[in-house]
């Protein structure tokens, strides 16, 4: 039988065998929802960079630069970590992306059989993704610094509930991330008010970003890291050297 | 203002400054519920052990050698995890205390300010404490192996609740946990049936501890770690050297 578990934040990553599992990658505020936001309008690939100096470099080699540290654009970069600036001038372009969080989850999964990037934007066709697939999985969130936070965590719970038929639930942070999702969304936007990267969002007046990021099924495009560690939607890709 | 966060695996306590923080020690299933119906039945002392064979080695200087491996009492023991054990006997006796999780989540915080011990079984005792107090709080869960678990998460959030008209949250743990509890309190046996732990120990046939230990209220001890790294009541002991 086929487990989904939750790892609710990357500091916890060494608890997790995932050699033979599917990582689901999460940061909905805001490095994955602008990913997928960038797939749905045409992007050729992203390559992701734990670090943001390497990212600047790629500027050299034709790559659009984005990213955020803190929540704020990084200065000189050509794009931020809103979604509203992945629509336009994206299309058969490649984007460099580094993010305080979301970067470097995708770095500490780097071992799985296959790595795939989530959001509310997209979490119908993740789940179907998932759904159709052989493996069991592990929706990693970013969280913040390390810490755990609720916009990952109520994600995971929708995309545990959209699974759990078929894939169940291993331990307790599964469980406890669907209950946080049930709570939530009634109200997303209400439950999330005292979130507090909501609260540090705020001071940079995102509240546009921060209901489209909460937004379920806009787009339905799955993401994925191929062999060259670049994310595409490109099935031709090479893929990665452990996967079946 | 005093802050409250929570940390929900001794795996992530690496991210928290705890030198000017109260910490409470949470393991619901069952080391806290234990040690907590020890003291409220009289005994002198407990001395944590993260390690199995210092704690089997007290035995030969008069202690009671008590607690668990993997939710089992231990072979020679003289007691072993279930709160009901520590109801009699224990009066005016010294315990030497071991747990899968518990004593390692004691371990991992002994450079707080203070460490005590929380359980439903004394939650407003430990709110009061904390309320009376100046400290900052972290409640650490003891967790499973160093994932979460549904227990002691729901328990830091009805310790949060008690104290954040006066003891903010910080950041998002302490919120989900709050959540959580809200969402378990109508039926604490019904929302733990499916939790991890519970279906673990439901194989050891302890039923009737799990009841117990979702109690509130059921005692007024407030244990704390002495400057000789002992659990006790008795304020009278000399302190932690770094106390203030």
């Amino acid at each position: 039988m086929r487990t989904v578990d939750v790892c609710l934040s990357p500091d916890m990553m060494h608890l997790y065998d995932i050699s033979e599992r599917t990582v689901v990658i999460v940061d909905i505020l805001r490095a994955t929802s602008c990913m997928v936001t960038a797939f749905a309008h045409g992007v050729d690939h992203i390559v992701p960079h734990a670090n943001l100096e390497s990212c600047r470099a790629m500027k050299a080699e034709g790559y659009i630069t984005s990213g955020e540290r803190n929540g704020e654009k990084v200065d000189g970069f050509d794009k931020g970590n809103s979604p509203f600036e992945y629509m336009q001038g994206v299309k058969g372009n490649k984007i460099a992306f580094t993010t305080t969080n979301g970067t470097q989850a995708i770095d500490k999964s780097l071992r799985a059989r296959e790595i795939i990037i989530g959001s509310f934007l997209n979490l119908s066709s993740v789940a179907q993704h998932l759904l159709h697939g052989s493996n069991s999985v592990l929706i990693l969130c970013a969280g913040w610094k390390g810490k755990i936070n609720l916009e990952d965590s109520i994600f995971a719970g929708a995309l545990v509930n959209k699974i759990r038929s078929q894939i169940l639930p291993e331990c307790d942070a599964p469980l406890a991330a669907a209950h946080l999702y049930e709570t939530a969304k009634g109200d997303m936007t209400g439950f999330m008010a005292s979130a507090s990267h909501v609260q540090r969002l705020r001071r940079l007046d995102v509240t546009k970003d921060i209901a489209f990021c909460l937004s379920e099924d806009k787009y339905d495009v799955v993401p994925f890291l191929d062999g060259r560690n670049q994310l595409t939607i490109d099935k031709t890709r090479v893929p990665r050297g452990n996967w079946q």
